[in-house]
């Protein structure tokens, strides 16, 4: 996948190679998650008002993948023809604008250009197909959710458990806009990120992903290992400042005892299971590990987490300098989110199935049906 | 870069493409991060001997590197031939055994084959050429250290101030064998460790890894952030269980008033800089964001952590299954580390020289000289 | 560079990755190659009518380039709603339908879909930011015109000395509607060509293309040779069956000593030096080489040739087989090219332009400014 | 794969990444190909003797490869101690001498360093890899001969009739030194060698290749045309100046009607069969398409043919300039091949070899086994 786009030209574009032939995909499908994506979908983040429809310009005949390139495109519609000399020559804090100009010289500086996050659209609709892909390949399934937003801390059970539904509905059926799973702590959440936007601040908070189905063996031994992928495909997504996966920085005290976990042998249905059909079936009793070992999935539910920062820009006003160095005061006037992690869960989802189909293609290239060699 | 290389094999081999021409470069020069990597340095790590000593077998010519491919060779000498009955059929708690099997239907058992941790003999070898490279390109310098051995915390001031001398040295000039630059958290880490080799058990930590002398500018915008880079190459050696930069996790509890950085004018000799002449030098009085902004250095200090969980290989009994999923037990009788972390030091400086180096050659490529277009 | 479109899809789309900042670049710099490029432009191609007006959907700011991802979208306008039920279970000869329909189990019938030439559009107008690229970088030029059509084949003195002007107009001011700058045999293949059509058949002939002002010093040892991604870029267009540089096949009658081109030392303001100013500036009293040797350039012009098959296009009935394998009868009824050269040429300049660039790049990484290191 | 190595450094090595796990695979399989590359194995090839004998440093284990990172070394073992103080500083005709240091600033001058086609031993090695992969693939097969040595042209009535044994034997069970199944054309081939050798000179020829038993669709649609991929696969190896495949530059004089092949159901027991089994088998009357239509192959035969100039290593004096642009005359003293061709022939198998295997690889990943998703 390669995408193009500035947040105030005329589109996003994404270029999506090596998507296998005869999937269904119709523009409804990519509207699931771009909803979820987009701003304005609740009082909780920014109101800005951005339909994300998305073009299907290549790829799909007869509502279905053809196995060439896939081509989506998003108008960007809600382009407020601003004043931007107020910011145009100061360096916002915390955003990209200096590291910007320190390596091309100069920038598109309205609305973050190049670097902001509007280009995770394409993205988020490219992961629609790489989810597809997984449910067809072996019934594989990504879901992420919110287990923080400053101080709250949300209580999860067991995160393979976590439905969709919980992610996205209360138990009165109104929308879960904090899309946490512990309704309890989805309620002080909102709490917090309200008070965070009469502050006129901003809060941090912490995503966990988890990737049920996914088969023991996927990943590559040294370079490709599959948490190295994952963990890129996060960090590839803006604000984000730390990835861990099962026990994470919890490894850090721990022993060896009692961090490994214990192979048993799986249930002949479960859903733990190898690529390779001439391998046991395997399980373990715990997921300190998070599904991947030496590089590779392990056949366990894949549990990582991703820790958001604060947002940038904030109404407050903040000292800077501008394009000489000189000191200077800014107030970023926008309509942002308070808190990224609502919006910020399917952007998540959708790197983590990417990089899981990209594995799963591998595999099927190199390894797959090899017993089948004579 | 790439490798090549088991355990038990005959030799590790790496190629390595991109080497710009003309860098001196001997053997002596791989010794210096092949003796802080090797077993058998000091008395809390595995006891094995291996010398390690790398041949030059491409790429080098009358003792500066030629641009072409450059071939560094290690032989695995300390392979005693062991009987490996007792482990084949096992699967290992903690390590590769059981998702190689699963992926590739067999794997080479003995030692842990491809698995081993012993493959980044050469990609520390690797690292050696890509901090010469840094350093003559703009002087650049990566140094790592242990900041956390089970529940004993470093106390580091400034990340950017910690010399190679503390983390390799104590006052009385004995070797700090944790490579912990608090040398008073260091002696109790010792300790600690020791009680885990009693205890036939094992400890995990942090290491933090701080780039200095970094100019602004190198990264990339969407996909390679450097940020995305530099995880991926963290996450792409063994027993990584989470790496995070600047604030890290730290980031989920923060307000954005209290997290953004503030930029201010650098001193015209500092070392704070972007890779552009026609571009002010700022620095940031402050370094929550880690040296990176947009995926786009800053021009301040990168500072990385990941967490290395406990030594998987215990010598006490663990219980497991084997190759048919049958309930077993097993030691393994290795002479293994009791914590990973003093040899994960070179091993991680490692793979974020190599990371810097890769993108600044991208910078030089696309970018650097631009001012001088007509 | 990557590309997305079918024939009759909404748009062809091309996203351009690391092209350097800072460089001018409008629609109207485009249109340039793309007019040469489209369909009835002259009598002698196809009579389709494609305005193909390219619209920058991102990577340009204020005129200039601006480093990160530039996009590129040409509408497919002229998509007349035909019924395709006629050929839509047939396999065309010479075409690519039973090919595709065997790797993806179907295929866009519609107008060829995307093994349709019309994918050149995009890489047409990004060989214009290549070409302004190899300008700016060292005033390098790309020119191609036709050297035969059938039996005719065109004197060409010196590849190097042919101009843009001869290659496009002929001695009155009209349009040199072949391309081919010798103009006595330029009127003898649009004969040709026209005859051609009348019998409903069509013509092969072979395309020269030259790169001058290229340093020496561009391309890699072993794999990634300049001759090798030369021949990669042009036989990546479609109606290719041969390419060939320097003396080409005609090297298979040679003696060495006939063959080998003596080297003399070249004036210091010629056209012909290395990218390093370190070492001696060179030329060669001949040009068999092609300017390339050891799969890097000599300094001195670039002469390459591809060979172009006859249209598969016939308007006259073929004899085929349909989806079952059953024989059937086809007649092409679409307004085709009945020579493919006339068209061919800017797409031919872009691929070699586009790996031009490529290797520009690539120098400027590893290699160009090495005598700067200390 | 990657390579690294130089003529006169200690070894030649080659990385390859991705191939299948569970192939048989040991040093006498790669000897039989070594065998028909290396020097002195007979009177009309260069004189030196190196029995290149290879080591498998990684990737097979109890004779099978494991499906990681396979290394293969071959020592060089016949570096007489020459005296270069007399060709150090000159740039020989033909050579890449000059080149790398227009590139680098400066080589390794010692019988051409990284651009000898002694780099070749482990591409060779690489290539018996590969061709045990695409037989038990798909039983496929590439075979490669010499067509035409100066004015002597072999009469070959259907290239994928040719057998390895007419390659390698005469009638009489001698070698067939010339690798020319033609044997009377063999006979005076070798005489022309021969007198080339007497007039200390050398002559060029092409070399046909010839892949049987590839299934319809393997390639990619646009970049990746598997014609473009084994053009540069072909021109990678040194000396060749020309590729071309089915018709070739013989379509130049041919009209659509003459050269479009027809196309015709296959026997069900035919080697002509696509990829997928839900597609009919079908044949050409004819293969002026060289077995690929649209980048994808077709299911016949593939059949390329490539240009190799003469051995620009003269025993004769020839002029020449030295590092300074100065005038001078040099004579290349070495035990050179006065024609590459028989030599030749394992390198050419060997490239398209490995781009076929490529090519399996992508097409299983992505496309092979669609027709199972639900």
């Amino acid at each position: 996948m390669t995408t193009a786009g500035e947040s105030h030209g005329p589109a996003h574009v994404a270029i999506i190679d090596g998507v296998p032939p005869g999937i269904p995909l119709t523009v409804d499908d990519l509207m699931v998650d771009l909803d979820r994506r987009r701003p304005g979908q609740s009082k909780i983040v920014s109101q800005r008002n951005e339909p994300d429809v998305p073009e299907i310009l290549a790829g799909v005949f007869e509502g279905h993948t053809t196995g060439t390139s896939l081509a989506i495109l998003v108008h960007n519609r809600d382009q407020r023809s601003r004043d931007y000399s107020n910011i145009k020559d100061l360096y916002r804090p915390g955003h990209a604008d200096y590291t910007y100009d320190a390596k091309y010289g100069f920038r598109d500086y309205r609305g973050g250009g190049r670097s902001s996050a509007r280009e995770t659209t394409v993205r988020v609709a490219a992961g629609v197909v790489a989810k597809k892909l997984l449910a067809r390949a072996f019934g594989g399934h990504v879901l992420g959710y919110v287990v923080q937003v400053g101080d709250v801390r949300a209580d999860i059970a067991d995160p393979a458990a976590v439905t969709f539904d919980q992610v996205e509905r209360l138990a009165d059926g109104e929308a879960n806009v904090v899309r946490c799973p512990d309704h309890e702590a989805a309620a002080r959440m909102v709490e917090l990120i309200e008070a965070m936007r009469s502050d006129q601040d901003s809060i941090g908070g912490i995503a966990e992903i988890v990737a049920t189905g996914v088969p023991a063996g996927l990943g590559e031994p040294v370079f490709d290992k599959i948490k190295a992928d994952l963990a890129k495909g996060l960090f590839s997504l803006p604000a984000v400042l730390g990835v861990e996966y099962g026990s994470g920085f919890g490894c850090a005290t721990m022993r060896g005892s009692e961090h490994n976990d214990v192979f048993v042998a799986a249930e002949s249905n479960s859903r733990q299971r190898p690529i390779r059909t001439d391998v046991a079936r395997l399980a373990a009793e715990s997921n300190r590990h998070g599904g991947m070992l030496g590089g590779i999935t392990s056949g366990m539910p894949l549990v990582l987490r991703a820790a958001v920062k604060p947002t940038s820009s904030l109404p407050q006003t903040q000292r800077t300098v501008d394009r000489s160095g000189a000191a200077a005061e800014i107030q970023t006037k926008g309509r942002h989110d308070p808190c990224l992690l609502p919006r910020f869960i399917p952007m998540a989802e959708a790197m983590v199935a990417i990089v899981l189909a990209d594995h799963w293609l591998r595999a099927k290239g190199q390894c797959l049906d090899s017993p089948a060699l004579p």
